[in-house]
């Protein structure tokens, strides 16, 4: 027999008051779905730190686990059974840590609040889907502190080499001298290098209120928890709101090297900036690697140049090995990014008039079906184009990822993408330089790849 | 023709930011309902500190008055056009008048949002109205900060004598000495003299975080604007989640002399407190005024004999013409207080155990017939009894004040109130002697009783 | 036999840490002289809030009072034997009043260190003095927080009448409602009054760092005891150094009614003021006090006109019964003072360009031989004629109120002041208005008067 | 004809406000030895976080380089004159090397201060040595937050090897998490890597207000300028106040590997330890490296067990390859240091009862008279052989580093070290394998010997 171990949580910051309802709304039934979900997004914020990616390894490791609320007379505790002993220093939780917890609370119950008071469907729709991303920054505490227009969104593999790694570093250290807070999803890799440079930049110019925020959502926040360094965690309910609140809550955005799902995210982000409604919209895009990573940005902007054109590419800078360059050339566009939000009268703190499309807000769901119905020609506007990669993408890292997907991938064969005559081979050799460079597994696994491109 | 003045403010606090969805909600539609009481509720916020009670003289004298919402890139700005001038010191608006514009326009979103997002009627329930009570706290950001349990509720009349005044205020610095915040209906008077005495108690402790809370609502806050020393303004929407958030938010109840409106009040409280649910309950309660006002607690304290009982008697401590004793007392039952929350396990910060019946939740709206038909006799459960009783005592004030309830009795002569033949003179007596002690008018005018008491 | 009661204070501010020499020099030894000032000044700050002016009173009734230094792990303790039970609140000292105490226990040690490691007379010298004050003001960590040249200096008389004391309320209230910060002697009356008011102007511009700065001496401290407002205590070694301190401290000067010592400072301004050197600077300087006290101006500007000519009366503007247009001149003036230290580079917080000449900085010791002596005639330039005449009235401020000055006049009869012809009527009518305003004592007493004015 | 660039900059800090008669002091003259002195220390502040340990260097690549003094409306500012360009990001000085230059000038007048009041020879004494250390400290604002006990002091080489480097960031990480503070020599390697991952420590802790605390001194500043991320920067006149000052400040001490330099700091610490004084005292001494440099500890240990003896080895534990463990261990001898301290009333935050021996706060100046003289025997007591050995390597590192000590030794030849039949071959033993291991040089030099010890 196991011994148990307790640990009840004081609460912390604003949801230290929760009313009677809201406590029932997540009180335990091992049965509940809601319940459920909130187990597990708390074991993967205890889970911090730890360099794994595996969901189901975190999850047999702590089939122990479990966590309740109890009310007290100063609040809401959470009452830990049987966490994980890595989050504890000397016998007590890490602060960082502690604080993740009450975030995930704060988040999961404000989802659960509104799905109730209201149709749960409404949200799909691009005004309110808009307003409940914004909602949820507001919720919990992130805007009034973002006026600045200092927020760097990081994007990148999480499972990067470490000079990848150690340049990540340094231009997280460029950026934190130059007193740019960090914004990522809130994993390892890219994800925590810049925040650990820049930390040590605030350091030196004695910003005590740097910022680290990590935006996750509750399927990924298992495969990658956040970094304690992370002083700002919130849990987005989905992929799509979760791009959109990185693309309006930051002021700038870094792409490191990464898989395909760095890709993903680039397509995302072209394929908005490519509307014409945001034509005049100033967003710094910056590509950066150190020199061993050049390869992978010109492939890449070989494949959008080709694909979406000139225009798309005069969108992002591509800087190669020079973290300071990186810090610079952000700290410089400031100026345009304020110029612009003050013509148009846009809020500071969160960018409203960015226009963002229904095929962008609404969630593709990948299989063979879906993936073999995406239109990959020529023949449709690059924003439309840049949406139906995305969505391939999103596919082909399902299919690496997701268990579902890849059980279906071994039961059928791989997904099969139809391109028109050009971009079919356009496609064929990006993916398979990803391959080459070992961007697709984790170092050291050899990889089958679980997509087929076709041209007609 | 007139010069018109223009100022926009700055948001401050939480409610910088706003969704479009917002502030759709309050843009100005000269006709909408809401549009207007928003307009009133901010002219009653910059008519602070100006000693009148009509709110019709102020409506009159600011028909230039307007008030927009204006979204620029710093957050949403309030541009008010042709605003009292005295809300202004040297061309600056107040601060603290500043803050409270945001604090209106916070409350009445909230109101807004709730009642758009799902039906208005639930909220006039039990738990449902106690959790709108509690939520509109927490939004208000009161809460956090309530758990010191040194938060005591002042009641009293608005338009006190000057020795009563004087008196209020000997015990709000007997108070802030002590280190207790003040939280009252905050408008003049009563309302305003302790608060200002426990700011020079502060002054002299160092308490830099003292807390002047005042609660009030859209239909009282123009005829009792807030004093500019309220440093956290909430605005309920009615009288009855208004006194319910007096009761759970405060840790003791000071009653000073005033008209049969504090009465009222009284009666709502031991209403409530004699409930057989409440009998473990430690609110501490007591009446207090300077050696002149003496009588006015004789004379209450031997209704409540009569009519309540001892037991009712027992609730209370009276304390004449002795500031620090008032402190010392209240000092000293901090610690039963604690005691009973922590043996229930009750929050510090809101009384949730305090059971609170129908009765007082839903509104009562008096009239000749509610008036006639109130069940005033021994024939019931005192706290019924106490329940009826408050009833009586809100016509009578509505009667005294209110332009629809006096146009009323001008039509139909007086309300006629039934008694039992042994309430029916206690009840006569006490009025009388409110009349004779001047207390039902400002000083000055003559009254006309717009009651009269008969028995069967 | 009496009991004994000891309380041990934590240590406050940057004094918690005392080195060994420190301690040393204000251990224990009943008969060191150091030891008895300590003493004495704690028991005054101890007395705060008291309204009593009589020094040996105080002493007599404390005779079991002591105080030692007790080291412990974080930092110095002092420890008090018997002190007055009115500073206690609840059993705990009132924490204005233990900051006091560690003021003292800083400005002591800090005269103590200096004169130990240097000889004394130096500073008795016109730059060193001027170091000194500026030096003692930086120790007590006044000056970084005095750039804002809101800092307003009121002088006045400690025991006048309700209706002026209300007043200087009023003038306080609408200073504070401008932001700014009050500087004075430090005891009742006009010292305590405008802190009383600017403490609730501050509350309504939620000014939280609003600072009451007293400033005293050793020798008058028990006599006036700081009230608790005050939360920046300094004690100057003599009146000179507190004198120059509030001229080079203050942005501005505000005169409230008060005796014959209030006339001595308004003497000492002009004296100041009126040297060649000073006549680019800016000090805004108001009379100002109620309309029933509008004789006590005229009487005074009269006698400045008669005396100092029509420049020295230039240098000060009178406001009667209008705190609202005392604080609104204050205001406009701040512009100018402000051009001003801009244009010769002076400092914001220090006045260092004022001169001050040897004989405002050397202390007068009044008593028969010294008062016969001094020059009272039209034959000198007006700033040290300013000079004398601040003499005479320093003399009669002693004769009114020291021990050693009243038992001089009884054995000898009153102070002679030799006059020229046109000058001893005009001080002879001066000093009868005093007399008859009762502005010589405290209201009740009958007074004889300790000088003579004899014209040649 | 090179272009001049001047910067100037704010004050920061309490120095902001100088009196007349300190700006004097240090107002420019070429020739004056203290402002050469305030010069090269500016410069060595401004060449931060540059590796490179060569004064000269550093002097001659800027010649250009100047500083002043400004008085300005605000404070005194400091003027630099063609500052090295690597301290400014984006035109704008790091705000760490900000407060460094206030630092410098805070320090620097608080010599000259004290010297010019004074004899400077009193200095030198015991107490009033141990006192102006205390007074430095306070005078600097570091005392009245150094009674947590968290304070570890970090001892080691500054050009470590990579390896070694990454450890000790390990061991700052571990020690960050247990919230302690670092407190180091303030240069690179073993000084910096301690603050580096304390800094992400503390992030994830949520501590804010960490200290990474650098004492040096002027002689050494300009070879081992302080790293930006020092946030509080003491300069004290010499080493021997220097050591005094870490041993007192410190609440436990780690030692990573160094070269000569710290095992004269080792033996330092040893030699005052081993008093009979200090038997009952407790400081946690901890020597740790990576597993590759265990021989290093291995060496000394053996060498301090057969000089100085078991009782020496007792005072310190040996921690090879686990930083984990050196954070736990010191996190668990806090309770003994507080309940040492306790026991005998010593403050938190500064080791008043600590004995150190004039034998340590004299001056030792090596040269070869002075060398060849050192009484290296056993016939002595151990505290005593324990200063003598560190005045031996004292030498040692001047030979090897100091420019007028080198010149000597070419001229002269190596110092001669006199041992006794059983020490000379201990510390021939120890010196060679210091020299084997490559740590009297940088790595990549030939290392000549300065020293050769010879027995009788």
């Amino acid at each position: 027999m196991t011994h148990t171990r307790t640990i009840q949580l004081n609460p912390v910051g604003w949801m230290s008051q929760l009313s009677q309802a809201e406590i029932e709304l997540l009180a335990q039934h091992n049965d509940s779905e809601r319940y459920q979900l909130f187990r597990i997004c708390c074991l993967a914020v205890l889970n911090s730190g730890i360099d794994q990616d595996d969901m189901y390894a975190l999850l047999n490791a702590n089939q122990q686990f479990d966590v309740h609320l109890v009310r007290r007379e100063r609040g809401v505790k959470i009452e830990l059974i049987n966490p994980p002993s890595h989050a504890f220093v000397e016998g007590k939780l890490i602060k960082g840590v502690h604080e993740h917890l009450f975030s995930v609370l704060r988040d999961l119950l404000y989802m659960e609040n509104k799905y109730l008071l209201s149709s749960a469907e409404c949200f799909a729709e691009g005004g309110v889907c808009t307003d409940m991303v914004f909602d949820m920054l507001r919720h919990a505490n992130c805007l009034t502190t973002n006026e600045q227009l200092n927020t760097v969104v990081c994007w990148g593999g999480h499972s990067i080499r470490e000079h990848e790694y150690k340049y990540t570093k340094e231009v997280g250290y460029q950026l934190g001298l130059r007193e740019f807070n960090i914004c990522t999803g809130c994993g390892p890799g890219a994800m925590k290098g810049p925040m650990k440079g820049a930390a040590i930049g605030h350091a030196k110019q004695r910003v005590k209120s740097g910022r680290f925020i990590g935006i996750t959502e509750p399927s990924i926040i298992a495969a990658e928890p956040p970094n304690a360094i992370v002083n700002e965690l919130i849990i987005m309910p989905d992929i799509e709101k979760r791009l959109e609140a990185f693309v309006r809550f930051g002021h700038a955005i870094v792409i490191f090297p990464g898989g395909v799902g760095t890709a993903e995210e680039l397509l995302y982000l072209l394929g908005i900036m490519l509307h014409d409604s945001n034509v005049q919209q100033h967003i710094p895009i910056v590509l950066t690697g150190p020199a061993q990573s050049a390869e992978y940005f010109t492939v890449i902007d070989d494949f959008i140049g080709q694909t979406l054109g000139a225009k798309a590419q005069a969108l992002y800078t591509i800087i190669v090995d020079d973290a300071s360059a990186v810090g610079s050339y952000l700290y410089k566009q400031k100026a345009k990014v304020s110029a612009y939000r003050k013509a148009i009268g846009d809020s500071y703190g969160f960018n409203w008039a960015l226009k963002i499309d229904a095929d962008f807000q609404q969630p593709f769901i990948p299989n063979h079906e879906s993936m073999a119905q995406l239109s990959l020609s020529f023949e449709q506007p690059s924003h439309q184009l840049a949406a139906n990669l995305r969505r391939a993408f999103s596919g082909i890292v399902a299919g690496n990822i997701k268990a579902q997907s890849a059980a279906d991938i071994q039961a059928k064969g791989p997904y099969i993408l139809h391109g028109d005559e050009r971009l079919a081979p356009l496609l064929d050799t990006l993916l398979k330089s990803f391959v080459e460079q070992g961007r697709m597994k984790l170092p050291g696994s050899v990889y089958t790849p679980c997509f087929q491109v076709t041209a007609p």
